[in-house]
């Protein structure tokens, strides 16, 4: 059982997909199993997060901004890879520590995710993309 | 074969779990597949890490407070979610940077783990809490 | 359908994996499913990054010797686990970090893996060592 499921970005940002795939496994009959996610690029990340306050959000991105400066930030002047400008590498950074792949255990069709857990794309290039997330059920 | 593991947190600190979870796979007599665990809160996190000198998870704890440092320190003015106190959003900060869950191949029963990995439940909160991991296997 | 890859590595660098692992599920005639690749190590790491420009690898290898730099390092003063070197701890600082376990959901035997995205072990020791990739096919 195999899906891919596409999230307009426009910048830097935490869009939620949890509903959307909920609305598959519901779907698909799920039963006992995996959920399988990956993201399908290299400069957005998948991330499991807290759905309640939407502050957390903003601070993980400024988080990751301090963490991953523009390349035309005073400290970053050793990167190298600036095709696509100074978000360019600094969006290669934080797809390298956040998750590109999550596995989520679902239980009689329901991901197993506790209260406050969210599922997200997390953007981190300026300019608009149409970004890709496989996502593949297994029964247990 | 899906399983939720509970473990009792006081304080940041590495809880390590292999052993609970190995007993399980053998209990339920598993063969090849793969283990998926997923730790069902965004203030703590799941992690393989070195199991021989307990000086690795005192080193890891200190550099991930320096990462994120609690919300009250200087270089941390500009976190606006602080609903819980200073320890609150840098436990957010901590969970998206380390694994949220974790695939384990496993052969004859046994989780293909190397000899000095051992599994560990990572808390970033100061207070203590119950944290729960939900575990599902998965036959080849 | 489980498989073990030996990676030789010699200091910190990014070997990429994706064409060996892309054989074996050929030559096994892997349908649909997931994939789950885990290094059986504490001090190197799985990642899937960018495949064209080899600087996108050679930007992150010198970030992530940022952000855990030597324990000879000044700032570094305070890291207690030194049993095999300056490079020791800061390895499994980068390990914690980075992936230690992909999932890569799989369509008539090929992964989806994007356009640009490719498969790396992620060596951290200045050392050189074999790395063992443990890797599980599971079909839908």
């Amino acid at each position: 059982m195999i899906a891919t499921f596409t999230v307009r970005t426009n910048g830097p940002a935490c869009h939620e997909i949890t509903g959307k795939i909920a609305e598959w496994l519901a779907a698909e009959d799920a039963s006992d199993g995996v959920l399988t996610l990956m993201v399908r690029h290299t400069s957005c990340s998948l991330l499991i997060q807290e759905n309640a306050d939407p502050d957390v959000q903003v601070d993980l991105l400024n988080w990751l901004q301090r963490l991953a400066p523009p390349a035309d930030h005073l400290s970053m002047r050793w990167i190298t890879h600036r095709y696509e400008g100074p978000d360019d590498m600094p969006a290669h950074l934080k797809a390298a520590v956040l998750p590109v792949s999550l596995g989520i255990p679902v239980a009689s069709g329901r991901m197993m995710l506790g209260r406050w857990q969210g599922i997200y794309l997390v953007e981190h290039r300026a300019t608009p993309h149409d970004r890709e997330v496989a996502a593949c059920f297994q029964r247990a």
